[in-house]
């Protein structure tokens, strides 16, 4: 835990540019690992007063699973991901960390990443870490409804942890909690909507992407563009998986960003000559968000291309597709086709959660909810 | 609030017995309806923030009515009115408490009881006292979740209450609030199968039931059962709704019963010379309990008729329909049938709350849960 | 604790009529037993986790002796220690109990006795039980707060059970525990003033106290009054802490008694012959309190004597001593005396607290607060 | 609220560093103003329904005043001042922003300047914005309590602001808040040791101040040192004061600086050539923070040498006074003499707060706590 590759987790905020919105979301992947990793211990506790047996090393190698799990984010990774770092994926960059750090450990991680890997025998503890209803989640959905004051969000996982169970090598569920199941997913639900996929929170992500797509861009074209070190290093060089994995000094540069390397650069975009640029980073920099309109049935056409001509004809010196964009967004809140949840009967048998639920016999058949979205400069949407 | 007649309401827990699982939950009505009327206040302050008028007149008759709407409610109300006060029921008495109280008060009280009896104009008044999604429930849930302590029925009644409005002079409640009422709905479904229906609680209920009704055979035998003289009055004269309404003698003595009573007389009862009415005395004073088992299937003839001789043997004494019974209980948790939550969408139209949500859609066309059990004394179902 | 003299806490009140002013306060001596247990529990981890070896059967006598060391409370246990049955002490009748049940578990309690007493060689035990700091306080200021809503009295017991250590056989709490115990013994101290001493409990305390000291007066006389059976019986008879001793149908009688006999009773009063007691009876059901004025000052003997005339003409039928008193209340916060609060600084020496208290030096040489009050009908002070 | 200059203090964390000891405490000074203007705005609905006048100008003007009183804040704002742009005070600095805000919008500023410079003539307003209870206080102990989870620290700011009224035109408090009083110089008191002044708190502002310091003298010395751009600016040019108030462009660089300037920095050098450089910048970086020794009592010279010569022995390369230091810290909880807490009593007079308080007394005469430290890297001072 003292670990610099796990202290660098301190200098990037869990849920990005939340903070726009709710302004307590301040808190960092750092403070989300060590409270899945405390959780694990409820969890074990939990199973082994049950009478599931688990040794001291797999204990620990839980703990560093969970611990891990997200060591391979980057700054504002989904940004990064889809902008400037696109050809590394934060799984890969993770397993490449672990796999370091496990020589460096001289093998005291092997467990640990056969069960982050679902490669260890008892599959149940892969499902602690990384399932339906895992550790991750119960953790992140109770700080994140802490953080942005969302109460609605509250989950009760004390509960939860006391009716897990394990039955035939998997993670099941006591049927007396199945209403706190449901209200595990409805939380779910609400935080999608209300946190994750908030207007103004998917405006400032969209914002940071195309900011950081432009600077891409102009580095590609030849422009000497300025930037922290560390991120200048990644535009310039533009590593893939198979770099990161083949060249260390590939994941040490990754190891080096972290989200203050984004604002320092934003802030030297900000009276740069390429207009584009200058005005994302303006924007970001002084919070002046676009306006992102949602609608569960998919936008009219011709209203499309009305708001579309008022950005252009408003934004002359702006390249319009960073000013304007339409697509959907989708609530991914429960998926039985992933790994069900699945709940213990008191006779014995064991039962997909939506099946046996009151209120969430739905989740069986219907889809995710799918929403459609407009992107665009305040005031272009009334013309 | 001071008067005599509602400070009588200090003296009879909202839950009953259902202390004898959750010992915090020793709360009374008065508390229940004294914040109800604090909610009913913070409503009108919403409803008027967009723009809907209500006169101060009309505002008196509101919290009146959602003051005083429980207060036809005697000690453990359903005991006493499935076996002791069996012809008296507590809306009348409830009404004609309001009615002798509008005398006292010459008048003053005409508008709270016609919104209570929904003969106003403005019907969405009504609505606010009593529906689907009231104040009275989301008190009731609010502050039968603290006191038992069962955090997984909170509600959070503040947003509920920011998203309140009145169109077409019915309540209704805006699109973005739907989640909260599905919170609402699922808090409510909670509450009852842990706290309301819980399998202790319902023996506990039993049990009080049996109680009383063994008291009044005896003394409908002819017998002199010692009883406090505020129940040994209801006992010997056995009013109904009409001689409630015609004689005011029976409100008086109505008003001057409550949970000491029943108490007491309990306390008198344990060493009588019956022995059922001894033996049911003796296990509510010491919360000797029967067991109470609970399935979502019919339980089969054969183990009833097994169990049931089992407890005629066990106990010669005492009356064997005071010790074995069997039924349903079912959770009325939302019935659209009954007056749908209706949702306002941000087109301006009306539509009812399960077809509109996510994730209770089901609750169109479902039915109510329905639970069978059977109550026996420990240790005979096992046999 | 299922034995029935322990569910006989269920129906007693911990705080009284202190729900006359705080509506929430209906909790009673069984939940408190029972939290204390909880907390003691915490407490034998706490020490254990220091090395403080507490045997099994240790363990067992603690949890005992802190379940039991309020069995020995009758309802509104002041009232009527100070009124009714004024020879029966509640310490008396405690330890009676504790032998009783000691008796029936043949000697299974010895130990747990030996705790109360301080008879135990282990002084620290009966510490825990029974001193300036703890378990007991720690129990009631933190339920006595949740349940009357006074958030400033909350005390942070999960802190101070972890400062918690023994040193030569006393309990000593660690240096950096300080600001934990100076926060302990202000919101002690808030929650006599507004809790325990607030002008209304008192106000109902000498209602109650009046009330039940009249009627005893009327039965010494040989008036025949109606009464609950339990308290009748102890009203003609009279018992003190002698024939509690030996005779055990004392004891039996004494086991039978709760709030509701007092409540009961109280209704058969309020149309009683006697003035006096009608006027108190009416009052106290229907909270019409009198008024109580605190002052820092004693009160001018010139206004008292004004104020008893104004009591004297305004209320010619009942007895001036019941409707008229002055005294004074005193706040006993922390009295280094009676055992100073014992900090173990970190070479190694104990000191007292109040020594090395920043905030709270004072409380080595100052006395308690004195506070004195007149207690009479509303309106009569203003004359 | 929307002013870019406002929106930069997203970027200043109000606790520094305090994250590295308690992982919550991500909280934006941004937070702070926006919280400390909401219970500005519940102050002032307080002491209007006391009868306080309070015109619509004013009003706004508190707002004003309370939302800027931090608006002059760097980043890490001790260590800039105290190592990096010592010429430079926030006080000066958050005074020129009001100022140039103020031409801005025209002199719409013109009374909270006054107000906050304590120039108005309603004195009690100055108090309000800065004094020994103030609502910069309320908000930041509470905030601070929450985001680092100390909830020792907690006060009730509802009812201290409940409790405040206004009385010869300065601000006091009515008798009966004198413990909530109590409670929040104990909270102080509390956060103080628990927090602000916590070892690991201490060692890791020693640090940066350290690591800004020898950066400077290095830039000093004639290096090219890297830096974000917007340091850099500050390391070779030096403002103080004077140019601040003369030099507009000072002022705009300065409103670009925040803590993702110092992190990118520090990023920067740890593989410099400078050893005391390199050395700083990666502790910091990777939180490998030095040992603090706090204690009442002088540390001993004799020891001092001793660990000093084992600090120079086992760090040849850099340079000892970046590694060993000494000296004292202190806690201003409650000072009368920068103006007293004034207590109104109910016979209309005002006295100070330590006069009448029980508890808290010794604070008329007492001098503040202070604390001798020893600041030197781990394993040193044991041998």
């Amino acid at each position: 835990m003292e670990h610099p590759w796990f202290q660098r987790l301190r200098r990037i905020k869990q849920l990005g540019l939340s903070h726009f919105v709710y302004p307590g979301a301040m808190h960092t992947r750092f403070s989300h690992a060590l409270g899945a990793m405390h959780l694990m211990g409820m969890a074990i506790d939990s199973l082994r007063s049950k009478g599931v047996e688990i040794s001291l090393e797999e204990d620990e190698a839980l703990c560093i699973a969970i611990l891990l799990h997200d060591i391979g984010h980057g700054p504002f990774s989904h940004a990064l991901e889809n902008a400037l770092i696109k050809k590394v994926h934060h799984e890969r960059v993770g397993l490449a960390i672990m796999n370091k750090l496990n020589r460096h450990f001289q093998g005291r991680l092997d467990l640990a990443i056969q069960i982050f890997l679902n490669q260890y025998s008892r599959k149940f503890m892969h499902q602690l870490v990384s399932s339906q209803l895992d550790i991750d989640r119960m953790d992140y959905l109770t700080r994140d409804s802490f953080f942005t004051g969302v109460n609605e969000g509250i989950i009760g996982y004390d509960r939860l942890l006391k009716m897990m169970s394990v039955k035939d090598d998997q993670l099941v569920w006591e049927e007396k909690g199945i209403h706190s199941i449901e209200k595990f997913i409805l939380s779910r639900s609400i935080m999608y909507w209300q946190v994750y996929m908030h207007k103004t929170v998917l405006s400032a992500e969209f914002l940071i992407i195309d900011l950081l797509k432009r600077a891409q861009e102009l580095v590609d074209a030849g422009h000497d563009l300025p930037a922290s070190p560390m991120l200048k290093w990644f535009m310039e060089h533009q590593p893939d998986d198979d770099t990161l994995e083949n060249d260390p000094e590939v994941l040490n540069k990754f190891l080096m960003l972290d989200d203050s390397d984004v604002l320092v650069s934003c802030k030297m975009w900000i009276s740069h000559s390429d207009p584009t640029l200058r005005c994302l980073a303006n924007k970001l920099l002084d919070r002046d968000l676009h306006q992102v309109i949602l609608s569960n049935q998919p936008i009219s056409p011709l209203n499309l291309e009305k708001w579309k001509k008022s950005v252009e004809e408003m934004n002359a010196e702006v390249i319009t597709s960073y000013l304007f964009a339409t697509g959907m967004v989708e609530n991914d809140v429960y998926n039985p086709a992933k790994g069900a949840i699945k709940i213990l009967q008191k006779d014995g048998r064991i039962v997909d959660f939506a099946e046996v639920s009151t209120h969430m016999r739905h989740l069986l058949e219907e889809k995710n909810v799918v929403k459609h979205y407009v992107y665009l400069p305040k005031g272009c949407a009334s013309s």
